[in-house]
C-alpha cells in the first residue's frame, strides 16, 4: 500500500469561508471517518466560483473508493464539472520541498 | 494575507517513482526557496500519464507570482495542457479534517 493524494475540484456558488462551516460540519466529521482517510485540505475560490478539497489516503484502493462515493454524492448536491484525479506521492522529491506526509 | 493552496497538474510522460528525483532534485531545491513557499506534495500518476503538485504558499500573490513562473518554466520543458488552480483554504473545516496546515 502506498499513500495516495486525491484532488477533487468543481464549480460551487457558496456558502464560502466562515459560512460554510455551518452547513458543512456534519459532512467533514463523516468524511474524516471514512476508510484509510489521513487528512482532507477544504479548498475554496469565490473569485472563480470553485470549491473542493485536497485528500491523503492510505491507499489508492481506499481513494478510489471514496471518489465514488464523493462524486455520487456532490451530484446528488446538484453539482456538475467535477474534476477528480488521484496520484501517488513522489516521497523523495516531497521531502525537499518541507510536504507534510 | 491567507495562506493560499495551489494545485498543478498536466500531461507527463515520466521519469516516474524513484528515477524523478535525479531529474528533478535541483528543481526541488530551488522550489524551496521561493517567496512564501510553505511546502510542495510532488503527485504523479503513471496510469493516467499526469503528474503535478499541490503547493501552500503564504500569501495569494506569492501564489500567483510562483503560478505565473512556473507554468513558463513547464511549457519551456515543452508540456502543454496544464491545469492550474489557486483556492484559499477553509481552516475550520479542515481542522475537523485533521489537515496538516
Amino acid at each position: 500500500m502506498s499513500k495516495t493524494l486525491l484532488q477533487f475540484d468543481f464549480p460551487f456558488q457558496g456558502p464560502w469561508g466562515a459560512e460554510m462551516p455551518a452547513a458543512m460540519e456534519g459532512l467533514a466529521a463523516d468524511i474524516a471517518s471514512e476508510p484509510g482517510f489521513l487528512w482532507k485540505i477544504w479548498t475554496e475560490n469565490a473569485e472563480t466560483g470553485r470549491a473542493g478539497g485536497i485528500y491523503l489516503f492510505a491507499s489508492p484502493e481506499e481513494a478510489e473508493a471514496y471518489r465514488v462515493k464523493h462524486a455520487a454524492r456532490l451530484e446528488g448536491f446538484g453539482i456538475t464539472g467535477i474534476t477528480a484525479h488521484a496520484f501517488a506521492v513522489n516521497d523523495a522529491l516531497s521531502a525537499i520541498t518541507k510536504a507534510p506526509l
